[in-house]
């Protein structure tokens, strides 16, 4: 099959995909790039529908393309006037799948015990929420909770920030109090990250079944959050700046806990 | 003083800033936006021109209009047209300042004892130098050294990515023999980070006179840093998908040896 006018139905549907709302409705996000698709698929991401640009091609999608016929996967071809429709990045090298949305309810959530989680209350950044996925499946997290997220886990941007780990790392969307009540019938303690615990990290005791919070880039985790906290603690820092990004921060208690329940 | 033709020969001057080689020539960056320079401000920036625009501000450059006034500097008034052909961002809020280039010499250059120091080599996105500058900060680190770097410390993008922790934290650049002779005359072991280590970082002394150094986005570290190294550690990864950001595991490296030194 082959597109070449770029006011084909089935390529409008596909540019109105970049709208959240149309995703949601669809349960699909998009992937787009070689290097991207190719992580998302051997993360383990469903692909519904592929779209592929020769003119835009340089040679690097072959591999990916042969993967998709072993799979008796369909690939649409696009001309160059019609992909650059459907493109959402700069400098686009002419792949673009549409593949079922990462995340799962969680009701049906179950991972191992003891339970190593990350939950991140109120993310507005997608390269934020992506950044702190790869962290998080470096670390071997069971899982990663996004509590009142304001990016989905099908955002584009956090698809792509994440080098593909959002289709590796089991991920939830849920409310705060939803996420509070699951995490306490379990018998999960939350652990949660504020410049103002008098606690190191680094004293807390992170062996045991935990979920490690952190908040949003400007207000921290919520008041709601901070209350529920089982431990409160704080990463120390000197500096004359800013206080430390958010996945950064993510990261340093994921690696503390790393340390502490003995990995490598 | 007020401009208001974008073909003014001070602000042709001003636009050639943008390319690297004009910034070098002349020892300055730039930096952008009420919060960047606000923030290069506290962090002891030495400003030498301010240029502003009262038509693309809505009223936040006050205090730093306040600040300068009282330090006895000149601000440059600019009419929208001339500010947007100067302006670098998108979405410019009407403040740019030329400031004196962060950076000093390796001979120049003396830490505090026992060192503590971080080295990045050839690191490529202006974004990842920043984000390790702001870490570094945090952290409490003696200085940073980019080694054979490919991002000058004054690029915009770095001093944006650091929060203006650029100009807090002592930055030097050097080549990577020049760097690896300095280290071994001052007696600083080199730990370097890298995925073929068999030392874990948490198993690594990391308490006295150290660099740790972290490579480049995709190569990480040259063969030449590699066989200088006094210790070579690896941070544990057990994820299905890519290797770590270089930012993060700078922090992470960084967060390791701030818990053996003892901080908080």
């Amino acid at each position: 099959m082959e597109i070449t006018s770029p006011s084909n139905p089935r390529l409008r549907a596909l540019a109105r995909l970049r709208r959240r709302r149309d995703r949601d409705a669809a349960g699909v996000t998009l992937v787009e790039g070689v290097e991207e698709t190719t992580l998302a698929v051997g993360a383990g991401a469903r692909v519904r529908e592929v779209y592929w640009c020769p003119d835009l091609d340089d040679g690097r999608a072959e591999p990916l393309l042969r993967t998709f016929a072993d799979q008796g996967l369909d690939v649409v071809r696009l001309s160059r006037q019609a992909f650059e429709k459907v493109a959402y990045r700069e400098g686009p090298d002419g792949m673009l799948a549409v593949m079922e949305a990462p995340g799962i309810p969680l009701e049906g959530f179950d991972p191992g015990t003891p339970e190593f989680l990350l939950v991140g209350e109120h993310i507005e950044k997608p390269g934020n929420l992506g950044a702190i996925l790869r962290t998080a499946d470096a670390a071997g997290v069971h899982g990663v909770i996004a509590a009142d997220p304001v990016s989905d886990w099908g955002n584009p941007n956090v698809v792509r920030g994440s080098k593909g780990a959002v289709f590796a790392v089991p991920v939830v969307s849920a409310t705060t109090p939803d996420t509070l009540a699951w995490l306490h019938g379990r018998g999960v303690a939350l652990v949660a990250a504020t410049p103002d615990a008098d606690l190191l990290h680094t004293e807390a005791d992170l062996r045991g079944p935990i979920a490690i919070a952190v908040g949003a880039e400007k207000e921290g985790l919520s008041a709601l959050m901070l209350a529920a906290a089982d431990i409160r603690v704080r990463i120390p820092m000197v500096g004359q700046v800013d206080s430390l990004n958010v996945a950064t921060s993510a990261a340093i208690l994921l690696y503390e806990a790393v340390r502490q329940r003995g990995a490598g």
